[in-house]
Order: C-alpha cells, then sequence, then structure tokens
C-alpha cells in the first residue's frame, strides 16, 4: 500500500498547495522515537539546554519572513498574527531557558540524618529528572505557538526530554519548516536532529502515544481527538501521563451593575474577543451572561452593531467551517434561541462571525439546549438573558470544566461592594483562570499563567503555558545516604550549582 | 439481598473474631461523599486544618494502647511494630500540619503587569486549591501509617480536602475505631464527621472512584487492585487523578568489591530487610544481584544462616498465605533455581522465611524465570548470582519500575573509585528512591523522601510519603486582573499570611 500524501491545503481556496510529505508509517514513528530517545544524553546538561532553546529562538525569529509566509498560505491567520505569534513562541522559548538557569524546577530537598524524627531519617536528597521522550500533539489554531516549537515542545526540550511532534495537518508546511529550524539550532550545540521528531497522519499519532519508549504527551485540540488519545495512554501496559487541553466554554458574567456602568465597553470588548482570529482561540467566550433588561439590552445593541461591522473570516480548514456552519445553524434552530446577528456561512470559503440569545432559564435544566453549553469553534457567543442571580448560578452549576471563566464587575462591585466576592468564589470551581473585567483571550507567557482547568478543559492538573508547564515532564527521585562523590552536583551540600532548594527544611535562594 | 457483613479476622487462627460493619451499599457510599463534600467549607481555613491534623495525632497517640490491641488481634503484625507505626503516622500528621502552617505548598506566584513581555503580561496570580472528595484505599500491610489516618488521608486533609477511606478487610475493626478518632478531633474544629467517610466492601470501593463528585484517589496495594481502580479512574466521563502505588521489586545490586569488603554486613541486612514485618512491606528487596564467586558465596552463607534463624511468621491473611506458598512453590521449581533456605508453610497459620537463587543469565531474555521478576509479597528475596556486570545490566534493563533500587559498594566505590557513579546512573531510571550502602524497607517522613516510582511502583509520578505527597490533591487557579478586594489574602501584594511566593519572578520567603 502505498504512503499517504500529505498536502498542504489554502483554506482559501480550499486547493492543494503542494505535497509536503507521506503519512508515518510505524516503523517511521519507532525511528523517530529510538532517534529521540539516543538524543536523551545531548539533553542532560542544563547549560546545553538553554543555550539550545536560545538558539531555536534565535534562528527562528531569523527565519520570521520565510516562516510568516509559509504559515499564512495553509493557515490564512494573516501575517499580523502569525508574526505576533511567531514573536511569543520565540519568547516563550527564551522563557523557558531562563528557567532552565534558574533550576527551580528541579525542586532540589535536602535532608540531613535527623534522629529525632519518627522513624528516623536517613540523609535523603530530592530532585527531579526528565521522564523520557515526550509525544506533542500540535494544534490546528497556532502553527507556531501550540505546534512544533510550542510551549508543549519548549518546556518538554527544557525539562530535557525529546520530543516527537506529530503534526497538525493544517500546517504540515510550516512544521517541516520549523523542524528543520530547531533542528538546526540543536547541530549547533552537537545535538542530535533526533531531539525533535516530526510525524505526520491520524495512525502515526495513534501509534506514536502507544509507543513504549513514549513516556509522556502533550495535546492541544478536540475533546474527541484528545480522549481519544487519553483512553490510548491511560491503557498502555504501562500508562504515562497525557496532559491534553480538549475544550472550554469560557463563560463571562455580566452583573447588572456592570451593565448599567459600561454596556457599550463591555459589548465591544465582547465582540472583539469572541471573533478574534475568526474565534478559533481555545478561550473564546463561548457563553455570556448578561442581565434581562435596559443594561443588557443596550450591551446587546453594542455587541449586535460591533459584530456586524466585523469581517467574514477564513477558517483553519473547510471541515472546520461545515462543523461551523452545522453547529451555528442547529443551535440558532432551538426554541427560544434568537440571532441578532446570524452566524454562519459567508462567501464560499469564509464565515461570517455572529451570537445567539436565549433565555438563560432554558440552560439550567437537561435538554435540546444543552448544545449551548458545548463548544462550537469559530466566531460565535451565545449571551444567555438572566433575570436574577439564581438563574446564574444554576447554569453555571451545569458547566463542565473551562480554562477561563470571566467576570464583568461594576467599579463598585470590583472595590468589594454587592456580590463581587461571591461570584469569584461561584466562578473559582470552574476554570483555571478566572479573570475580572478583562477578556479571556490573550494568555499571557508568565511564571503565575495557569492555561488548564477541570476537565475538559485539560485532563491533568498542569498548565501548558508558563513556567510552570515544565513540571509535566519530570518526575522526582530521591538518593537515600548517597556519598558526596557520587551524588548529582545539584544535591551536594556545598550547592555548586547555586540552586534554590530546600535544605533540611528552610527554603533557600 | 441482605448486605453483606464484614469480619474482623485473626489471622493466628483464621477465626473469625466479630463481625465489624456491612458492605456499603451504593447509597451509602453516595451519602459517605455526600457528607464529605458538604465538608469541604469547614476545611477551608488552613489555621483549622492545622489544628484538627493536631488534634487528630494527640487522640490517636491517647489511644495507642487501645489500638494497638486491636490492630495486632486482626493483623498479628505485633505490638512493638504496630506501636511504632502508630507513632509515626502521629508524627506524619503533625508534620503536615507544620506544611499547612508554612503554607509553601500553596505555590503562590505573583506576577505584576509587564509591558514589555511578548505578548505583555497582565496582572496574574496563582496558587493551587482543593481538588475536592479524596477517595483513599487503605494497604493491608500498614493499619495505621497507609490506612485510615495515613499518608494518603493526612495529605488530603492537609490540602483542604475531605476523604472517604474504602477500609481493608485485614484491619476492619482497627479502621472504624480510628475513623471515629479523627471525627472525634474534627468535631473539636467544628468540622462535620462527613469530612472522613469510612466505606467496606470491593463493590463499595469501585462505586467511590467512580462517583461524579470524587475528584481523586490514592491507593496502596496489588497492581491487579490497583490496575483495575487505575482503569475505572481514567474511563470516567470525567476522569480523575488516580495516584496507586501498586507494586515493586526493589532490586539490590551488590559489587564484587562490596561483597569482598564485607559479606557478613551486606548478608545479615538483607536478611534482616526481606524478613522484616514478615517480608510484608512494598519496600522489601525482591531481587539482589551479588556476584559469583568467593565474596559472593560467603554473602550467600551468612544470608542462609541469619535467615534460617529467622522465625516463621503470620501473613496479614489466609489468601496471602496462600499465594504466597503458592508463588515460592512456583519460583523454587524453575530451572537452575535453587532454595538454600526454603520459603513457604510454616505452621498451620505461618509461613517460612527463604531465598532463592538463581544465574543472573537466566533473568536476561524472556522465559519462565520471568516470573521471578515479579514482587511476592511476603518473606522471599530471589539473589541472581552474576559473572559480570553486563549480566546485571541486561537484567536492569528488562525490570519494570520501582520504589526502591539499592546498591551497596565497598569503601572506595562510595568514594569515587571504579564504577559506583556509572551503577548510580544505571539505577537511577528504575526507581523513585536509590540508595548507597542501605536498605530499603523502612521510609522516612521527610520533606525529601519520594515513596514513588516509574510503572507500575506508582501510578503517577507522585509521592505517598513525605511532604510534597500533598501536590497531588491540589490544582492550581490563576486570577487575572482581579482587585485586591476580591483577591483572597494568599494572593495579595501585602502577603497578609506571610507566605513563601514567587513574586515578579523572584523567590521571596
Amino acid at each position: 500500500m502505498a504512503a499517504a500524501p500529505v498536502w498542504s491545503v489554502d483554506p482559501r481556496t480550499g486547493k492543494q498547495r503542494e505535497q509536503v510529505a507521506v503519512e508515518a508509517t510505524p516503523q517511521e514513528v519507532d525511528q523517530a522515537v529510538h532517534a529521540a530517545q539516543a538524543a536523551r544524553p545531548a539533553l542532560a546538561d542544563r547549560t546545553v539546554r538553554a543555550a539550545f532553546l536560545r538558539s531555536a529562538a534565535e534562528l527562528l525569529a531569523a527565519s520570521e519572513e520565510h516562516l510568516v509566509e509559509a504559515a499564512d498560505a495553509e493557515t490564512a491567520l494573516g501575517p499580523v498574527r502569525l508574526t505576533g505569534e511567531l514573536a511569543r513562541t520565540c519568547y516563550q522559548l527564551r522563557a523557558f531557558a531562563d528557567i532552565v538557569d534558574e533550576g527551580a524546577f528541579l525542586d532540589v530537598v535536602i535532608d540531613h540524618p535527623d534522629a529525632t524524627a519518627t522513624p528516623p531519617v536517613p540523609d535523603l536528597r530530592r530532585y527531579k529528572i526528565p521522564l523520557g521522550v515526550v509525544a506533542v500533539y500540535a494544534a490546528s489554531n497556532f502553527p507556531f505557538a501550540f505546534s512544533v516549537p510550542g510551549g508543549d515542545t519548549a518546556s518538554a526540550l527544557a525539562a530535557g526530554c525529546p520530543v516527537v511532534v506529530k503534526a497538525h495537518p493544517d500546517h504540515p508546511a510550516t512544521s517541516e519548516l520549523v523542524a528543520a529550524t530547531i533542528r538546526r539550532a540543536a547541530a549547533r550545540h552537537g545535538i542530535p536532529e533526533g531531539v525533535l521528531g516530526l510525524v505526520h497522519g491520524f495512525e502515526a499519532g495513534l501509534e506514536l502515544v502507544r509507543h513504549p519508549l513514549v513516556a509522556a504527551a502533550g495535546f492541544t485540540g478536540s475533546v474527541r481527538g484528545g480522549r481519544a488519545l487519553f483512553d490510548a495512554a491511560a491503557a498502555r501496559p504501562v500508562p504515562i501521563p497525557f496532559h491534553g487541553e480538549l475544550g472550554s466554554l469560557n463563560p463571562v458574567v455580566i452583573t447588572e451593575a456592570a451593565a448599567a456602568e459600561r454596556a457599550d465597553t463591555i459589548g465591544t470588548g465582547l465582540a472583539g474577543s469572541m471573533t478574534l482570529g475568526v474565534g478559533q482561540f481555545c478561550v473564546k467566550p463561548g457563553l455570556v451572561f448578561a442581565p434581562r433588561g435596559e443594561a443588557g439590552d443596550a450591551l446587546v445593541k453594542t455587541l449586535t452593531a460591533a459584530v456586524s461591522d466585523t469581517e467574514a473570516g477564513v477558517l483553519l480548514d473547510h471541515r472546520m467551517r461545515d462543523n461551523f456552519v452545522a453547529g451555528v445553524t442547529a443551535r440558532a434552530e432551538l426554541p427560544e434561541v434568537e440571532a441578532p446577528v446570524t452566524p454562519g456561512a459567508g462567501g464560499d470559503h469564509t464565515v461570517a462571525p455572529g451570537f445567539l440569545t436565549v433565555p438563560a432559564a432554558r440552560l439550567a435544566e437537561d435538554g435540546p439546549h444543552d448544545l449551548l453549553l458545548e463548544e462550537c469553534f469559530g466566531p460565535v457567543t451565545v449571551v444567555a438573558r438572566y433575570g436574577s442571580a439564581d438563574e446564574v448560578t444554576a447554569v453555571l452549576s451545569r458547566l463542565p470544566g473551562n480554562l477561563s471563566a470571566t467576570l464583568q464587575l461594576s467599579e463598585g462591585e470590583a472595590a468589594g461592594e454587592g456580590r463581587g466576592a461571591e461570584l469569584l468564589a461561584e466562578l473559582t470551581p470552574l476554570a483555571g483562570r478566572v479573570l475580572v473585567n478583562g477578556w479571556p483571550t490573550g494568555v499571557a507567557v508568565a511564571p503565575a499563567q495557569h492555561h488548564g482547568g477541570p476537565y475538559p478543559a485539560t485532563t491533568s492538573t498542569s498548565t501548558s503555558v508558563g513556567g510552570t508547564a515544565i513540571e509535566r515532564w519530570l518526575r522526582p527521585v530521591a538518593y537515600q545516604t548517597t556519598p558526596e562523590a557520587l551524588l548529582p552536583p545539584e544535591l551536594r551540600d556545598g550547592n555548586p550549582l547555586g540552586l534554590p532548594r530546600r535544605y533540611n527544611g528552610r527554603l533557600e535562594h
């Protein structure tokens, strides 16, 4: 059987641009994993890892024009967005280089013997070591930042783990280009190119998560695809951690007082957030609680105007476009659902943004309106009009887990008056990131970031963005009564590497 | 159908002592989980949690005589061991109270806005919150320390998570007594008794891990039982973290030089470690590499004498005794396996310790000898006699994951001569704790402890002993642009609670 071709497709026309590769056979997946495994010793030195990450950032930035052009041709995300995304990606690689240098992620803990403990404590020294080869499943909607050179890859390499990426079919040419760039960076530091493997094809992705030498996986994508891989990871003879970001509704609650205070600002901000990047963000606000009555009406009016003014856009591929059109149509047909701006097919290859409204009470109980509580990828949101706080609570209690949850409060509520604190406490169990008077799109790369949340937002309690993303690819090991001469330098009393650590119970840095 | 009775059984006679309870129905499991869920707010205050843990330790210690008597009657572990185990349990509860007070486990990270970042960073503040109700599956072999009041429970309560324990059938009476004691401690602090639920029965255990309100699980036990529960946790509509400690062979490598230097000490130490507690420790050394030739012969001779001198003992239950007898018989019948001291049935209710020897080369390839690479619970170990370092390497490369791996080195090797460092590097991938010139039995409660390891040692990368065990029951949440007035005190700039934290990138404490 001939290997299936992998085509780069132009979403603006639906036409095949070029054949980039062929889908990987099981033998090729096995080769990629073995090559990655063989690259582990080359990543053992933290200094080398940090330099490699910085070189990767440098070479990616140097190829900006070429990479952005390639990515735009097969994603239609546009050069402005893609230039920004590549800059973010390089920033992220450098941020992880800094994290590698600092070494706090090693979580060094040293306990000298303590005969007074029950039972007595021997000399114990713990730090974290890399798990092994990491499989990364690239996202459709970020050809750089959540793909071959993205946060999963950067954090895994930072942890000392070689990576095999399963490319997303929406940008295979970009994936190949970027992988080659990272391999050039690796070569600079004497790291074999196997440190970053790249495979194409659905079946190859399944082979990959089942490979005995794959020690962990990171994934960004749909609930359906992510759950299938999660299940495969859990069903292995030796199960492995599967850190998947699968889907999120990202609820927004707008209080009556907030709407009364700044209906226009909120309406405009919401329109911008839900249509940003043609609604193709995992943190797109997909369900918005707006009060019934005058203030809410004003907000909906502004939203109507702003969304009407937003141009139709091209989604990442035509399957997504079909799903979007079918999804919004099915939602709009539900009883009591209205469409102040009808989302759906735009031109032959575009989709028009829009939004739906529904009485919040319709979402409070099992029924056909449950469809509105499922993520619909693309430029659409659902505005649930509520008459009381209880109605909001009733719907919130039915929501699955989310990456983000947002509160729009009045100035007084933000200062502590009224139900602000109560609402914050109500939203916290729902999400991994809670915002006040902001919009969830735009996920900063920062130590305090948490891009994750209760299932299905993520399949684990970890984050895929921000400094702590590195924790996913490590495991602790403790050395007991191990002589100084044999201890890794990270665990020696004299702290020759100057690492932050917990030393005899006390934090030191 | 009448509810199945739960009996306390005397393992010294095999006779039923008393009916303790009945197996929990699905409705009773549901009630216990709901009661635990309702206790969450009472655990929200860290000061209250710490005081509760200390009260639990105090009341358990005050009931020492009664509890040890009860536990001995149904486990036959003996008053000396059980008194020590209870002291360890109380120490552990107090250690977690200290951890709660310190607050480092909250992992507070605060980032002020940074317009120079790519993309710009808004105000972001992250800490960790309790996951929710935790299911704990008690171990057979530690009626206190890995059971109702054990490390899983202590760390979950410390994290702010109420617990429902599935009692182990080997000590139901002790479980009830201890649970009542902890509930008395809870009452002291106004915490509802539902904070610690207790259910009996295999089916109840399955119901528990599938309950929608159970947010995570901890388990200590067999590979078979643990894997079944792990699979159930992964197959839920909303999968949950399952931290299971399932099984471990705990390899020991004795170098030629070490054997030449102190064959007697090592032989005696090994005999003590493998027969301690009638071999019923998860870190019992189950596979020992000893050199062929004179030094190794001397070591085996000492081991033979020491094990011969060790009295027969009572295992925790008669099913275990049957499994032990069948297990050692099957192993002893393998070609080229010898039994310098034959393990097996002792008296009617006891088992006699023993050990087997085999040429290491027999373990280097697939075949019937693979049985020797499976844990056999009870007082037996397998001594693999090797002729070369390559033989050891070949067998080590075939081992599943372990809780511990031990090196016995000569004085020179411990000081850095010869292959000491190389061997340490070879053992590190195999285990969560690596020891030099010690024995793995005796797992200290300390910040640097790691009691976990590659599967099947544990089903996750976490530990069930030591301070970091608390990490299992938390998830991060980040607050973005949230006004000071609404922020939890843990995340305020002024640090009113004096918590260690990462503040604008810098570690502070």
